[in-house]
């Protein structure tokens, strides 16, 4: 039994240990090495990952060639591209794993299975979800509130460890920053 | 009946009319003249809207006394702050009618009867949240890939009708730009 999922899902909806083994086989669990691409541009069948530990990055690359972060996803949370994923579109972003990270997959068929068989999930993802665009909403009041480095400096506060782990570039993608700015902030809240 | 709504559900989830009849009385009509504030910076009994008609703004004030705007939730939005609403906790944000509207409300209350009552319900609102976080991933994209002028323009070709219609300076709050520049951004695009 994945232990992690199944703290996670009652964390929102009330699930027994029974429930549970039949809902468990839907996920595939994937080990991904650092730096491994799990979706590409263009891709067309479009999984949902949740991370049971590392970290993975979504990201797209610019007419310039420079790679821009939308988000990461850390222990505990979902990822996909969500608006293709409910349009059946090709994506236009990739999600590669930061560091060696331990996934649970879920395929859009498995997706959809699930949804339909077991409405508790409904409402497991209508929570996921709501928690996701509040989340965003809240993302908008930071980035209209406060400049690049005092929100480095908040990142970094929410997320020391992770700040502290994963290469400058990557920071600096998901704050629009340059990675040597980000070094030398870095440092800054170093010493 | 309410068309709106019958017809938007069923965009995601099939429902018959009188399904519809039994859901329909969980949700109040409410109109909202131009400038009504719906949502107080702390208020704890969290409503979530659908926008019949017009158009609603959740905002904030800075420490500066600036005004920014999260987001606008046009005809066939929902829009509530969905962090607070999922937490139970006071919100740190403003929701105001941006001219005359039309709304269907949701209590909390009604909300969890709904929801519980409901399965179909869930689904409906796990789609509706699904596309409005795939939509602030989309909104990061643009954020990180273009300028601001170049954003406004792209806004203004998306809802060309609400970008005449509504005052620069809320455009501007969306955008973090002056009333000034959109006004001038505005008047080069009439030209």
């Amino acid at each position: 039994m994945n232990v992690a999922l199944f703290q996670h899902i009652n964390q929102f909806v009330a699930i027994d240990e029974s429930e549970f083994a039949e809902i468990a086989p839907y996920f595939s669990r994937q080990e991904a090495r650092k730096k491994a691409l799990l979706m590409h541009l263009g891709d067309r069948v479009l999984h949902e990952y949740f991370v049971l530990s590392g970290c993975l990055q979504m990201y797209f690359i610019d007419d310039q060639g420079t790679e821009h972060t939308i988000q990461f996803a850390l222990k505990g949370w979902w990822l996909a591209d969500y608006l293709a994923l409910q349009k059946k579109k090709p994506t236009d972003f990739c999600i590669q794993a930061v560091e060696d990270s331990l996934l649970l997959s879920l395929s859009p068929t498995k997706r959809e299975e699930l949804l339909r068989v077991f409405p508790k999930m409904e409402s497991y993802f209508r929570t996921v979800y709501q928690i996701a665009y509040g989340t965003y909403q809240t993302r908008m009041r930071y980035i209209q509130s406060y400049s690049k480095e005092e929100i480095f400096f908040k990142f970094r506060d929410a997320f020391p460890e992770f700040v502290n782990s994963v290469p400058q570039y990557l920071i600096a993608s998901y704050l629009g920053l340059s990675a040597e700015y980000v070094s030398k902030l870095r440092r800054k809240s170093i010493s």
